[in-house]
């Protein structure tokens, strides 16, 4: 699917897809993906469905790619390497200001029910935002096996995505605020750390 | 709101009042709460809008008490006490059963983003099941300070809610697999447990 898109995209510039992804975004706040049609982001873009289709073949996976576009910190995440377990995993949660994570969060939220219904989205938000952001997270915590920061069969190493997933959820649902940097420091040094079995004095 | 609905809720037989909660449940996963209307209740149960507007006053409150009515192990969380942190925790995962747990799951979910729309869904959600929760769980923390087993000062006893709740929800996102005891139980081992210092061996 990666190489097929790939070309596909190539016929645009990269100005006017990312117009289009952040139309797709906008959209999604204020219909929903069940609402949200290629007609819709065809009218707000000035583009032919046509072309759409021909770049994204669907729905899913146009929302999936503009989602994808505007993940935190781009696509950095293979690039950070600080030395340390912890400061790798504080360099994560400083990828988005708090305004973006709040957005962010908003639109994960709705995605993840809309998926329960649309098959094709969740195997696209897989496949193109998940696995890959899963892989880079493992490459992280590698490097702390590696250094001797964790030990290689702590178990909680098979729920670090759950951990931080989790929290960044809840804190909407029993708190009534948005995730902010300062909370997701505060829960990665009492909860993240503990559980994998470091220090954070 | 606690003490008048008891009052209106007199009215009617338990066993009455407990089809009611069922047929809303059933209306709600069929359609959601968006479209979820006091007729299609009353046309299900084969009672009267008026009835049902004066037991429970409006939408929200009906499935709010409809949800507390089927949450786990009913009202018992307070009745646990084994004497462990540990084994208090394992007796909460154990109040229901795997297929329990994931039709809950599902309407938890639809409900977290439906009350996000509907601020009265919300402050009836957090009356009835979430303040109601967040005590009892209090109190089985307490317990395990005062047995020693948990320092009161553990920076993650103000995290053992979202390190649950996010576990649970985290495992659909994650694994597309619903939450069930063995996941729990091991989540527990591996996160809850020792983010609280707790050691597992």
């Amino acid at each position: 699917m990666t190489e097929v898109a790939t070309a596909r995209r190539s016929r645009i510039t990269p100005e006017r897809e990312a117009e289009l992804y952040a139309a797709t975004l906008d959209l999604l706040r204020e219909v929903g993906y069940e609402a949200l049609t290629m007609d819709a982001v065809a009218a707000r873009t000035k583009s032919s469905k046509a072309t759409l289709y021909r770049q994204w073949g669907g729905k899913a996976e146009l929302v999936a790619r503009a989602m994808r576009h505007f993940k935190p910190g781009g696509n950095a995440l293979g690039e950070i390497d600080t030395g340390s377990l912890r400061g790798d995993f504080q360099a994560l949660l400083l990828r988005d200001d708090d305004c973006t994570m709040q957005q962010n969060s908003a639109l994960m939220r709705a995605l993840g029910v809309a998926a329960h219904a649309n098959p094709d989205l969740l195997q696209a938000l897989r496949e193109l935002l998940i696995e890959p952001e899963l892989a880079e997270f493992n490459k992280v915590l590698q490097r702390g096996i590696d250094r001797g920061e964790i030990s290689a069969d702590n178990p909680a190493l098979a729920y670090v995505m759950h951990m931080m997933v989790g929290g960044f959820i809840a804190r909407t649902l029993i708190d009534e605020l948005p995730p902010t940097q300062a909370y997701l420091r505060s829960y990665l040094d009492a909860v993240v750390l503990p559980a994998l079995g470091l220090s954070t004095d």
